[in-house]
């Protein structure tokens, strides 16, 4: 057994630090994030830090990282106030990857990463044609976290596209029949194998299978 | 295919809509949340929406709900200043579900679910002794969310406690070695398979696996 003190964490070096912190909380979501700028060019770039914030208004928050000259997403959020999330698939996981890579300012990613935009009434900013499951935000808030310079952009959902059976009849996203790849740190991409669905728990009764 | 604009959002029956929006982001990470009150009776419960904030300093997330009189984690984090994250493994995933449960206030999970406390120098919160993986938080910071009343509390990491293998040599959480479970919406469990380790994204090549 390993224990890390603060005092250890703060000497660190630095690719070791980054590698941990970005990986000690376990799977996380893989999305691409599209927008335009002013001139509606496009942009798209990987994103891991999408969270569910609730249900009724429908709110997702995500964490950006401090404003950069050649990081055009948060310009252009800030600017139409709207984006996009399209699901990284595991056939695809690749390419999506390769959309973190610095382009310079105005280069798009669609291009360079083999993606197809897809475009929908009312929002100005592409999907990803590939994805199965995509979904249009509206700017909410954006809160800037002082201790670190990132900021915490919530939007709200106002439109869903997914394709056949990917929304159960109860509502739940089924992320298999998606095709959903799930992210760990900043490198590593895994496919899932469901192990169960789990009745609402109440303190009476033990925990039961609904599968 | 399926397209739900933003007026079907709004009209859509609760369950459904919260099934559909916990579960719309993709794989979620799952921690055990322990927290201690001023007479250091401990709770514990099952978080799905911790996210990583940022390597220096070492920071998380996490969305907690609005406060409820038999919801006692925000108020033990506000009173002691601190909290822990334990893993959620494949192995106990089952019991981990049973801590949403809504226990009376005082009512330990830990007796409840099956649960080890783990006690280490430096925290009054237990850690579950069973994860391979556990995380001990100071808060740094508590954002009142007023679109929807939830807070997103943001902790600085200053203990780390991994089972041997679980971090690798260059500091990345092995999960599967962890053992770990991804979820997604409020009741799905998954395993993992790896698809794929690749390298640092660059403009100029495409994409290489680094297995």
């Amino acid at each position: 057994m390993k224990v890390i003190k603060a005092h250890e964490i703060d000497g660190m070096e630095k690719a070791y630090r980054t590698a941990l912190m970005n990986s000690i909380t376990g799977y996380k979501p893989l999305n691409l994030l599209g927008t335009v700028d002013r001139d509606n060019h496009t942009n798209l770039c990987i994103v891991s830090s999408v969270f569910h914030m609730g249900s009724n208004p429908p709110l997702l928050g995500m964490v950006i990282r401090p404003e950069r000259p050649h990081n055009d997403t948060l310009k252009n959020i800030k600017m139409t106030g709207e984006y996009t999330l399209s699901n990284v698939m595991c056939d695809f996981y690749k390419q999506a990857h390769q959309t973190s890579a610095s382009y310079e300012s105005g280069v798009s990613e669609f291009n360079k990463c083999g993606f197809d935009k897809y475009y929908q009434e009312g929002f100005k900013s592409p999907f990803v044609r590939q994805s199965s499951l995509k979904i249009g935000l509206r700017l909410q808030e954006m809160i800037d976290v002082k201790l670190n310079g990132t900021t915490i952009v919530i939007g709200r959902i106002e439109l869903i596209i997914a394709n056949d059976d990917v929304i159960q009849a109860n509502g739940d996203v089924d992320h298999i029949t998606a095709g959903s790849a799930a992210g760990s740190g900043l490198d590593a991409y895994f496919k899932t194998v469901l192990l169960d669905k789990l009745a609402y728990a109440k303190p009476e009764r033990t925990t039961e299978s609904i599968l």
